[in-house]
């Protein structure tokens, strides 16, 4: 062994089990360690620190796990200067690139501290020219490195903080609490509520990702409640979502078609391919409700309330409507740019589009996943950085209970 | 192949899929058939009927197959008369006994056709003398065989009928209609709702069957309210309902301990022991109730409303309470004398509890099925003889959705 | 109502339940119909028969019920001439083409019969002029529609015909006989064994679909070696299942991670960004093999025994590997142009790219889905055309399984 | 505020998450606490130690939290002397009796230690004379207090102890560690057959549990292999599995019913109630294996090898085979004279009979839970001081795969 270096983390390391995740990354990542200096405080409510010196086998496995503590939120005692690589190759990252977190981070340059522009997991970090001359530190994903960029080498010079949780509102029964099924489904749903009125209150925007069983589990009037209530700002989903809304606005009642028999949908039904027809004919969603041909559901919502959507495709999708990305990279482009000012992030019913939100989502939004999968739950709900909180639940109740929660006279309207 | 037998069966034969499965049962039984007449009727709504002949290797295979096919409603063209055994053991049919299903059954004795007073499935058929003097036949299930019963052997003199299932009415959604999952959960919920009212309308008895998880999800008040409103007649649960329902109203504020941290319950949280000893201590339920020593929750409610349990004690039982049969074969008499009047049955999350009901509930009751787990759902539902309903949801805002439904100012009081 | 038309469907109807799934749908899309002739034979082989006159609300409402009917099988007593309409928008099929099932298909044009050469669901029908100067009938997916085209109306003219299912041989254990759970797990890795074998005695090719859970549960020696031993022909997977391998191979012992300990993975482990970056440096994953950089696994074995394999992009990605489709449609594209001369079907672990083969593969082909999520197996198991198996198991036994079955001295080697 | 006490708590708090659970306890139960001392060591292998002040509202409260508390491994650091209180009704203990944890417990009594003969949870401690004139000390459970018990109340004057865990051997791949399916689940099963050989080998007996899906997943071969090769020593069941077990000896051949297509077992299959019939005429299992009545399975095995088990019933049962205790509370008896020297415990998918065992075995014996269900793997892999261990999987494959580790020319036989 030769490579050592001193860490620290603060926060309730005990109340969180924050500490024994971080000895795991050590010893999985092979190295050895000291505890120097554990303080706990005193009393219940006082912040606990830990500082910890590592010895791992060489430099390279030294700064790679440095890099993984800190999405823990574990930073070097002495960080020291930032150090810069260029990229050689468009999509490709210098070796010893710095990995990011989707924690606040902020890096050293020359003496002086900046803060990275669009925290994001998975990234590498790009020094640039800002707009006014200065310096600017912002995050980049391997597909969008271009020759020269400047790009961050090993950990040092960077900081990370964790979001404090405020353990005292109930905002963190993450899944891993125990058996997510058990909870006071209803206490719940009013928690999810005031987290999306305070967020609103507070000048946020309300990301919603959603999968299709939205639509087969008959929440679409709630859902249309809630965009008409502005609580809906952005959606993100696939297309399966929007074609289902669709098939189920053009066909729902004209074929005799009740939703409560629409099992079919998933099997090859020839509704589904000719609801793609129409709005590929009408060249967009926005143009299909324009001209008439979709009067209903969550997509004609969110065009009549000019709320944002991005849908992006996948490898499943017939189709697809015009309006959805079918270049995956492009997809996360779009989405990216959509996640600004969010405050508050509801997940409903799909894993794929939960888990990609969740890749470029900073650490700092609080969010909640809704699943009848407690699979789905525990991946979101256990991604460590994110106040996530995990609901194993039917779709299609959840949401009526939350329209009336939050939807002033709904049902009786 | 020598012993054969013609068959019929009437129904709406090609709706249901029910003729596929008695081809199926006519194969793993190792016979053979023909299909003498198939009458499909010319229009949508006529019933069809089929006439079959069936050829075993054997006589005892052909009587065994010819009760297997009355689960399905399939009756010998010519019945004939019913054979009479005798139980020469306690405990023990007579070899070759009639295995009963849970269909209204008809019995010809002596030329004369009685009804089966209390049809149940896996029983045996006993012929005893009426108060009056008269024939009665009811089934006797294994462990109440008495030496020198008449019982009865083979399939012969016996015909069973299926309960019209209304189509129209949407009351028939099981499971294997496809993924219970995407249903419009809201509109089951009021189809729930209905058939509730049309029982009670009708003078019947509401019977629940529920597991614990009812208290976990924060179910209790919703409970409280329909038992309230007169929606709960009669309840059948396990130690672990009663004993978490008692714990939660005794514990569930006193220490700071709110339901949505309630997930410690399971892992041998001393509260359970100290509940359960406290009403070990007043002798029963209702004396820890009229002690004072209970004062809300499911259990009280019940209690307080002149309503019906049936607590069966299961093997992981701490306690138990006193009021559960810690025999379960006392536990199942005490079931059967609960279930006369029946017009309506919900059992929610709990596999044990709802099959140990389904199989001795009349096929003529319609029951529904809410699980969060599908596995549940779908061994319920897919029974066959009852008009089951499967749902796929979580209790708590399934119980919130139907306290809403049918409890005027619920949620304002 | 006004229109009406006679169907035929021959088959075993009652065996599989056909019959009573074609009259759900004649009632779902609210027409009428009467049954004018059901020959089911007499002996329990017989091949079985239904003549049904149908009556829809109007000529449109009748096409597209004849169109979702052959899907089930059901032809047209009487099916005249095909009718060709043109397309006149790139990606927009005329209005009421015929929506195509993934059966053998014939069309009729101009008095002869012509096959239908790649059968696929949910596209459409376009007459070409075939390299020869005849005239060809191809599907062609939404996306491909190009001006011009001259595309198929209506279901006028079109044959389907259902694959003959060898019910005796035991391939068609579908998910829904029952719980899919509850099967003799051992006896169907044999079976499945035995299919991949008379598929390559037949000369036909494999077809694998894999998540990355192959990967976590250990399983990639299996799936080597049955690699090595000339069982896997493609591979269909995204980005995470190569990734993942990859990774597996670049720091699965280096860091003294070894797999039992893997759950980091998901949880943005730099690992996995470090795994792409490597690759992305190299090119392709050949190259990264050819330049000693991936020396181990799934993706190495299936380079070094010149196997092909397409890797399909989607939102979730990091990176993603430079192998991988970023575009949906033309990963689409790259799937059709591998799915010749499959003769056995295998998917592992991943919904997604299940649900997009199943999408694109002949009904003819047999397939088996192996998933722990018995939600994902009934999805699959449930499509219907195909003779699909579904098998609720955990992958890493079910492959260990498969390679002791399949390759000998595997384990001794 | 006015109890308070110090308590202390040693072992590797900081790699197992320990602290944090304790701390969780204290604040679920209202209190406050100050960490007085906390020595976590130097190095990574260091023990680490808490000493921690902790004030609750009132005495009781206290009394309960150090009762909760020490389910978690922790002691009062002056446990002073045990009070003792006695029983005053049969069935009932005193007010603030001590409710006991399955860890290793110590006793004081007049200045003495005991150790406790049997420890389990949820009981009380009773102070009886031994038969050497002596003191013992014992758990009783609540079923079981007779009146004039002399019961331990409150929890001064007891230590308990935690077991130390192996982490270098992998023993505690717990399900809390994340997704329990992504194991590599080969390896897993080797690790499974060392523990059963490393147990036997130190003198231990081996101790199954198991569910009827054994049956039905086609284990039988497997587990009639591991018991003729002696790694079953005793099994714990329902009537469920040994009535399957038989039914699938009795019929699984001469009525042409192949396992593959045994789903219909469930749905009232008469072959169930014949089975059962037929035991019960016989008198007990062994009388028929004796009287050649049953020839094969693994009730045979077991009655052949001379094995021990113990069948408790459930509500849900018909029958019960006459081996059967339909007295829950007898056969909890029954299995607790069956749990001395276990030294590893297997439970094959059943919840219910799993969640009973785990509540009755000490927390030394190490215990392997498979159910294809994640949630009743967690369930038991959660509980705490058990070094379980969770798998996620089939358990045809995986019985198949141990039999193969563990019988010596399995399969070739």
């Amino acid at each position: 062994m030769g490579a050592r270096e001193t860490v620290e983390v603060t926060g309730h390391l005990m109340d969180s089990g924050i500490l024994s995740r971080i000895l795991d990354d050590i010893r999985h990542y092979g190295a050895d360690y000291a505890i120097d200096e554990l303080d706990v405080g005193h009393e219940a409510d006082d912040p606990s620190s830990a500082r910890i010196t590592i010895e791992a086998e060489d430099a390279e496995s030294l700064q790679r796990l440095l890099m993984r503590l800190q999405t823990r939120g574990v930073n070097q005692l002495d960080p020291g200067e930032a150090v810069v690589g260029v990229a050689e190759r468009a999509g490709v990252l210098p070796d010893g690139f710095y990995s990011t977190t989707n924690l606040e981070t902020r890096v050293c340059l020359d003496g002086l501290w900046y803060d990275v522009e669009n925290p994001e997991m998975n990234c590498g970090l790009v020094v640039a020219a800002a707009p006014d001359g200065g310096t600017r530190v912002r995050t980049v994903p391997l597909s969008e490195v271009e020759v020269g960029m400047r790009v961050l080498v090993g950990a040092s010079g960077i900081l990370v903080s964790v979001p404090c949780q405020s353990t005292g509102d109930g905002a963190t029964l993450a899944a891993s609490d125990g058996d997510a099924v058990e909870k006071p489904q209803t206490v719940v749903v009013r928690q999810v509520a005031d987290g999306m009125r305070w967020a609103k209150a507070d000048g946020k925007r309300l990301l919603w990702v959603a999968g299709p069983e939205v639509v087969h589990t008959g929440a679409v009037p709630a859902l249309v409640a809630l965009i008409g209530a502005g609580f809906v700002d952005t959606l993100f989903a696939g297309n399966a979502l929007a074609t289902h809304d669709i098939e189920s606005s053009l066909y729902g009642s004209t074929l005799g078609i009740d939703l409560s028999k629409a099992q079919g949908v998933e099997h090859g039904h020839e509704h589904h391919v000719r609801a793609l027809n129409t709005v590929r004919k009408s060249g967009s969603i926005a143009r299909a409700v324009a001209e008439g041909a979709v009067t209903s559901g969550i997509m004609h919502g969110l065009v009549t309330h000019d709320k944002q959507y991005v849908l992006v495709g996948s490898v499943r999708d017939d189709g697809p409507l015009p309006d959805v990305y079918t270049d995956v990279v492009d997809g996360q482009r779009a989405m990216r740019a959509e996640i600004h000012d969010i405050g508050y992030c509801v997940m409903l019913a799909t894993q794929l589009y939960s888990v990609a939100t969740a890749n470029i989502l900073p650490a700092r939004v609080p969010l909640v996943c809704v699943d009848i999968d407690p699979r789905t739950v525990t991946k979101i709900a256990d991604r460590g950085s994110n106040p996530g909180r995990g609901i194993v639940a039917d779709v299609g109740l959840f949401l009526e209970q939350l329209a009336l929660e939050l939807v002033p006279d709904y049902r009786r309207a």
